[in-house]
Formats: C-alpha cells, sequence, structure tokens
C-alpha cells in the first residue's frame, strides 16, 4: 500500500510500504476513507518531536472501513464504517478506568503516526480496537466525521469542559487556528454571553467571527483591556489557550477574572513565566490536558443531527494520493488560509477551497 | 489604647494609638481577648507588602467581645463574643454573591492590619461587622477559636477544597508551618489513603507526623522519588503548596500524577517556572486562592466539637502587652521551635511553651 513516511526531520515522503497486518487479537485494520494533517504532524516533521522513529507512518485521523479484526474485537465487525480516534485505550488501566484514555498506561494514549504507523495511509492497524474506533452514525460525511478523530473533542474536553464553560459566561479564546474555532463552536453549546477570539491573523479572526465569535481582538492591541472593558474591570470567566507559546499562556493569564478559568490546549515545547506573585491571589484555575475522547461518542451524536459546525472548517480537499500536496497548503496556511484540509477516496476535486 | 503599630520597613512598636470609633453604620468596635501574628505580619515589617501605610496597627486574627455596633449592624451586638475574620466582605459586590469574600469589591477583603488598623491592639473597628465576624460556639477557648481566623480556613478552603482531596487519595504537603499543618489536619476530615509532608526543618516534619502525617520527606531528598514509589510511579493525587517560593511551587509540579490537582496556597512574591513543555500533557488542574472565609462557620463547629486540633498548633502564649516579645519568639521560629504564638487576657504565662 502507499503511506506518508517521516524519515527524519525535513525528510518524508508518500511510498510504497507493507500492508498491515493483525498483530494482536485486540487489533483491528481500517481502510482509510477520510484522513486529515494535525498542527503536530508539523511539529514531528521539524524534528519536534524526537520520539516519533523515523520510518513511521504519519497521521491520527481518519475515517474508514474495518476489514479484518483480531479474535478479541468484539464491538466492530468488517464492513462497519469507523471514526479512528487519536486515543488508543486498552480499557483496563488504571488511567482508562477512570476515563483518562489519554494517558493510558497498557499500549494506547496517543500512539497512531507517534509510536506506531498512523492513518496517512491506505490502511491502518488500530490496537485496541473496541475503545480506539467509534462506529458511525450513517448520515455521516467521512469528511467532517474526521474532524472528531482529534480537534473537535481537544476543544470541547480540553477547553471548554476543563475551562468549565457556563451560561452567560464571557468566554476568551486566545488562537483562532483549527481547534480555537473548534473551541469557539463547542463553547456556544454552553450559551456563554460572548465568545472574544483573540488571533495574529485577520483571516483567522474572520473566520471566528462566522463560527460564532461575537468580538475579536489583535493580539499585539492589548487584547486584555477588551476584556476588562467589556467585563467591568473583573476580567474573562474563562481563557482558552490554542495556541501554544508561552507569550500566548501568559495573556491568557492576564485576561481571566479572579475566580476564572484558564484552559491550557496548545501542546508547549518551552516552559512559560507563571506570574504567581499575581496570580496567588486571584483563585485562578489553570487546567492543562491531552484529550481523553470521552466525549467522542457524544460529538458524533450531535453531529450527525447538524449541530456541530463541522463542515465550516474544512477549507482544502485532495485526493489521499495528493498527500505531499495538502501537506504543502497545510504547512503554508498563512497564504493558502488553510484551515482542515482532507483527503480521501470521496474528495475528487485537486483543490476545492471553501471559504470559511 | 494600646497596639502594635508598622513605622515602615523594620521599624514597629506596641504603643499608645487613639481609641477606634464607629465610622460608618455598618462597622463594629470589638475588644480584643485573643490575637495571633501571621507569616504575612513578618512580609509587611520586612517591606514586602507596599501597600501598607506607615502608621498601620497590625494583625489580621482576633477573638474578642463587641463592644458597640454601628446603626446597621443586625447579627451581633455588644457583649457577643465572636471571631474577627482576616477577611471583611460586604455581601453585595459581584465577588461576595458568588461567595468570594476575599474578593471583596465593596470595602472588604483582605484590610485589617493591611489597608486599615487592625486587631493587635486592645480593640479593633470591624468593618462590615454582619458578615466580617462569626458568634463564637460558647464552649470555645479564645486561645484555639483565634486559629479560624485565617490559617485553618486558608488551608481547608485554598489547599483541600480547591485541591479536591478525596478519600483514598495520595495528599502531599509541601511546607509543614503552620499553613501546612492546618492542610494536613483538614485534609484528614476527607480520610485520603496517605499524606506526605515534605519540609527542611526535622522539627516541622516531626510535627507534621503528629497532626497526621503518614510519612515525611526532607525536600532536598527527591520527595518526588518518594511519591512515585509509594504511588505505582504515578504520582500525589493532589499536592498543596504552602511555602510561597518558586522552588516549592516547581516540586509540587513534578510531584503530582496525571490527573490530579496542585493547589497553591503559598504567598509568592516571585513568578515560577511553569514546564508546560512536560505539563501541557498531563491533565493537571493548578488552582490559586486568597481564603474567601465561607467555611468558618462550619469549621468553628468543628471546632467547638472537638474535631479539629487547634491546640496542637499553638506553641507559646503572651499576654497582650509582649507583642514585641511575641513577635520576635515567632521570627525565630527556628530556634523557638514556634508555630503558633496567640497573645490575650487569658494567656497569663510570660512563655508557655507546649510541644506540638
Amino acid at each position: 500500500m502507499k503511506g506518508y513516511v517521516f524519515h527524519g526531520a525535513g525528510q518524508s515522503a508518500w511510498e510504497e510500504v507493507p500492508d498491515p497486518a493483525i498483530k494482536e487479537p485486540t487489533d483491528a485494520i481500517v481502510r482509510v476513507r477520510a484522513v486529515t494533517i494535525c498542527g503536530t504532524d508539523l511539529h514531528i516533521l521539524k524534528g519536534d518531536v524526537p520520539e516519533v522513529p523515523p520510518g513511521t507512518v504519519l497521521g491520527h485521523e481518519a475515517v474508514g472501513e474495518i476489514v479484518e479484526t483480531g479474535s478479541d474485537v468484539r464491538t466492530v465487525r468488517p464492513g462497519d464504517q469507523v471514526l479512528v480516534s487519536c486515543i488508543s485505550a486498552c480499557g483496563r488501566c488504571a488511567h482508562c478506568r477512570r476515563t483518562m484514555y489519554g494517558q493510558c498506561r497498557g499500549g494506547g494514549g496517543w500512539i497512531l503516526g507517534h509510536l506506531i504507523d498512523g492513518t496517512q495511509a491506505e490502511y491502518v492497524r488500530v490496537p485496541h480496537a473496541d475503545l480506539s474506533v467509534h462506529p458511525l452514525p450513517a448520515a455521516m460525511d467521512s469528511k467532517e466525521a474526521v474532524l472528531l478523530a482529534d480537534i473537535f473533542p481537544t476543544s470541547y474536553e480540553v477547553g471548554v469542559l476543563n475551562g468549565h464553560v457556563r451560561p452567560g459566561d464571557t468566554v476568551a479564546v486566545v488562537g483562532a487556528g483549527p481547534i480555537g474555532l473548534a473551541a469557539i463552536a463547542t463553547a456556544r453549546l454552553f450559551t456563554p454571553e460572548r465568545i472574544v477570539a483573540v488571533d495574529l491573523a485577520p483571516s483567522r479572526l474572520e473566520a471566528a467571527r462566522k463560527l460564532g465569535a461575537d468580538a475579536v481582538a489583535d493580539a499585539r492591541e492589548a487584547p486584555e483591556q477588551l476584556i476588562a472593558d467589556l467585563t467591568d474591570g473583573l476580567g474573562a470567566d474563562v481563557v482558552i489557550e490554542a495556541v501554544g507559546v508561552p507569550e500566548s499562556f501568559e495573556l491568557c493569564t492576564r485576561m481571566v477574572r479572579p475566580g476564572g478559568h484558564v484552559a491550557n490546549v496548545g501542546v508547549h515545547g518551552k516552559p512559560a513565566t507563571l506570574h504567581l506573585e499575581d496570580l496567588w491571589i486571584k483563585n485562578i484555575t489553570i487546567t492543562t490536558g491531552l484529550v481523553d475522547t470521552y466525549s467522542t461518542p457524544t460529538l458524533l451524536r450531535m453531529a450527525a443531527a447538524g449541530r456541530l459546525p463541522t463542515a465550516q472548517l474544512v477549507t482544502h480537499t485532495f485526493p489521499l494520493d495528493h498527500m505531499e500536496e495538502a501537506y504543502d497548503v497545510f504547512a503554508r496556511a498563512g497564504d493558502t488560509g488553510a484551515l482542515k484540509v482532507v483527503l480521501g477516496e470521496e474528495q475528487h476535486d485537486a483543490v476545492a477551497v471553501r471559504a470559511v
């Protein structure tokens, strides 16, 4: 089969690789129907994620059809249409028993396209299939469903739920890339009073408005002052960090009200400064997290019912074998306006740009 | 009357000051029967709390008798025996309406011995008396009750409740001074599996054992390894920071398990480094806070019923006019073994040392 292989920092190719095969009785083999590219994949390509072995097929998000299952797989069978979650879960370890699947100690967690071959290929082996794939509601478009493999549960669990967004809240979302936009979309499920999006790129702030931000602010123009003006000087009830750099995190801690929440979603490579000399007295809560995907079944039902704006995040679609072109368009998002790019058998337009 | 007056960094004295008088209809005047000294008072004396005006009577913890009330005070009357809380609360502002009394925007919060004259005197004016003093249960010893003005609600609310201590948890308490010891005592109310105390001083670790710590560790000897050994490599469910320096906070973030809580109680003067490059993926929750004292009525009932080991924290007692000697003993805690020192009319021994 063909797959997109990481060969060490700066080197990768769509090339012939061995077909995956069942290794454990809990494995399933999935034929990939739709796949997407994550910002984390770009980090891997740069060499920022050193634990990824050269030779690994990348990708941790897919929709596909089960074509084979190991003898101990009970909940899916060949022919089933499934979402392949970015998180695999053994279901038996101390963390899985607390629904902390992202922290699975039994050989799961984020492994696809990280520690083992991933989804950017024609077929993928999914370990612990019972808890690591989700049957698709019949009506779901694969291009939309694939956004529920990672970004929607990540934004919802690690941003909106960890941040305890409540009706009437002022919510600030720092970073209006795909994760920040999905955070805006899922924060709206709790009917906050207002959502303020903060970014550097006018095109992303425009996308944020279309997804439901009530106000937008340039990150360089003291967005903490806008928040203060909107909230009688108090600050935001919930601030969601969706960038992953120290400056952004530190901005979040200046925007939150006393008693409020900062929910970090961004993937960080460096330490940040925590201004405890100001914050010790402010009764704030800071949360971090890798997604657990415990919300994925719920989000699938909601998306199938048309209650999540998944389609609005897909700006470009490609056939699967245009992987290198798709990576190029996604990596140059500042020029191309890419949010999520989706590849797969149903995506026949070479480059179909949809304005958000 | 006499009071202990701050005259700028390094200068203070027990001296004649004007008697306090009712200024607002919501004020009460309290005759002080017992008072204690807080580590924060030492910070003020060093000049670390620049907003304290020279000429201010220090102290924010007391037990006493109401001698006069303003026309709008409804819940106490002259003759009532009360606890004077470290937090005053208007009860009407946006923060008080969320029981965030510590953040009161209506002229309350931590004001006594900070922005206005405090409790280390023969009499004190308490603003917003209805929500800022608590009637004492009849049976309570003033020496024990005064520990509920600040340290017990602080440790309980900001440490134990913010940290979400639950039955069966492994709880680490970093810093075994009075606040850390009160955190150990109140963590036990939730029947954790074990409490591990971390400090530099053997005498404080010994005190921690007597208050209920199941294990103790020298902060210099890799306490994170002890925690890992005790928890199958996971880490502590809850880590309570009760020191207030960057090194201590950073140690806490190395001791917490994935999915666990770090509850910061320490008063910090400098920023800390938050290692988001390790922590972003760990699903941790960090909380900060000034006490709100919403728990004080509950703690008073429990202490009156003998269910809090308040007396064990009082190592030295003095008559009220031995204030300067009491400050000296408290400031030299490393030599004197002082935990809490209590002064007042019922404390007739000049220096009564009680081993913890």
